[in-house]
């Protein structure tokens, strides 16, 4: 199965970033040209490039552009500026691990250089570091559908929160590469989107990259999830992840933590997937993680028209940590991770493999 | 506190029924005028009246609108139209069982008559039967909010889904009425209202009436009710009920059930609160109870724009049921039942309180 092209890089040093406008989808398809910093900080912000490994590809090559007026100076006001570019995307977005992480490989590619070469080849090096990167989440995708495949039966129905696909990733996604890959495999798969409120990932662009491979797909809203497991219409439930803590704890889309509650209730496996680099073993649990508050206004003016009273008071988290006690495994590119623990997980991601 | 005045009837035989167009609120406050019982159908089916008893209510009253053309008329063509008239008005909503129950009371009012009283007599007992109905209404809401007031302590967060308040009965509501009580009795009550897609009937009804009436009031997401239960914010949940089975199986808006299950996970009271017209002893289990499907569109193009590709299979329940097990108590005018059991339901409705 081919894979969309979320996220490209188009040219040589002086090139630009490409990204699939991910607000317009599915009535709109346009790609956006990304030729300086500000609009890559912008458009992860506003969700134009979303999910937590495609964020980490475009912060990469965010950082390119963001150097690419300095690469003819001294190597001082290259590495001031640098750091001001990754502080910047740093601030995009602040519960997808994998920001923080593409950004410390920038950093790190562009310091083991320090002394040693000129800004042009410097940011030569940074550019190399943001494509290898990109080709490392390619691969990652096919890995974890490889290693998830298994955990999917022939006839089974697969509930899905928001959006962990190719839009999400460098190829063919996290939560949609272990469907992407049973079906390759010959399995039937009928795919169960919620909807995803308040930005409707689920609705606009899960359905969108799954009827374009011509996989069975029905929209529910979120509030139904529960009633189709009840109904006996889905075996299994995944979704991706933002950030997982040392134990397992997940934080993912706002309404994951209500999906695995309802699959808990019916004995429903409830898988994540998503990869290494979404792990932050740095935080022991799920306590630690910062979650985003975001607009009143993507709930009270959704789409196009107002919703709610003025004045009205809004909590908008734009996701929730489910305890690792709720999750069934944890696919990645390095295996399956399961019982879903801190030992098991230190020892599948500290593998070799 | 005052009521908002959801349904009215203006003038005598030949009046008419008025109505807060729902679909309107919160942006827009308008009435609207049914002259026929057409009129009445059309507002119950495209739930500009919605909630079970209000449902009632205008159905009542639609049956005196569909009866006005025949008052002068014989007999025999007055019951057939009558009949017509029932049969019409039945066909607008499956779930909600008030509607049933509001209509067989209208037949039995002009059954009473038969033989005994000219057409216009009839018509003048079926508008008594229907303000009859309205204004037990009334005393009901009262009575449920004074049952349940105790239920809720000063200082809780009470979640509710969808509404319940006064757009959906003939005074304060089901399960506002227990918040709207509590208050009156110097409770100090803070409710998230879930959005409830795909209507919207908490950000657009539940959060308008509360900002009318003074009462703190958040809106979230129905994939936010688990989060905010984790966070300790809510302390009590409680919502309507479409229809109500002999066991205790509750049919309420789509969403209730998963609420329900994630209520239980945190240990949180999950009340139903709902007039005796809303049980179905005739119904031994939640098994039996229809669950209406909408229109697909309600999903795909909810918010004035598409928001899903074309084409795209939609599954659509406006409702689920919620198993008796998972309700901590049902609060209607006769009482607080519980445990919620066959035995203490029939115990509790079949009183003479």
């Amino acid at each position: 199965m081919t894979a969309i092209e979320t996220i490209r890089w188009v040219g040589d040093l002086e090139g630009r970033l490409e990204l699939i406008d991910q607000t317009l989808l599915p009535t709109e398809f346009r790609m956006i040209e990304c030729r300086d910093v500000g609009t890559v900080h912008e458009a992860i912000k506003t969700l134009r490039v979303r999910g937590a490994p495609a964020i980490g590809i475009a912060a990469a090559y965010g950082v390119c552009l963001g150097v690419q007026p300095l690469v003819n100076g001294d190597e001082g006001r290259f590495f001031a500026r640098l750091e001001e570019v990754v502080g910047h995307l740093a601030g995009s977005r602040p519960t997808a691990v994998n920001l923080f992480w593409a950004l410390e490989r920038m950093k790190r590619a562009a310091a083991a250089c320090r002394g040693r070469k000129s800004p042009r080849e410097i940011a030569g090096a940074l550019l190399a570091e943001a494509i290898a990167i990109h080709e490392e989440d390619r691969r990652i995708c096919r890995a974890i559908g490889r290693q998830g495949a298994e955990l999917l039966s022939d006839g089974q129905g697969v509930l899905t929160h928001c959006n962990a696909g190719g839009l999400a990733t460098a190829d063919y996604g996290t939560a949609l590469a272990v469907v992407f890959a049973a079906v390759e495999r010959g399995k039937r798969i009928h795919v169960y989107a919620d909807e995803t409120r308040p930005l409707l990932q689920g609705a606009r662009l899960t359905t969108w990259e799954l009827q374009q491979r011509g996989i069975p797909v029905t929209l529910i809203c979120d509030s139904m999830a529960a009633q189709v497991m009840r109904e006996g219409r889905v075996q299994a439930t995944i979704t991706g992840a933002d950030r997982i803590a040392a134990n397992g704890d997940t934080a993912n889309k706002i309404g994951t933590y209500g999906v695995a509650l309802a699959a808990a209730a019916h004995k429903i496996p409830f898988y994540i997937a998503a990869p290494q680099s979404s792990f932050d073993l740095a935080l022991p649990t799920g306590e630690g993680i910062p979650i985003e508050q975001r607009d009143p206004r993507e709930i009270t003016h959704g789409f196009g028209c107002q919703t709610a009273p003025n004045g009205i008071d809004v909590y908008n988290p734009a996701f929730d940590v489910t305890p690792a006690g709720l999750i069934t495994a944890l696919i990645c590119e390095k295996g399956v991770i399961r019982p879903v623990s801190k030992e098991r997980i230190a020892e599948v991601l500290l593998s070799d493999r």
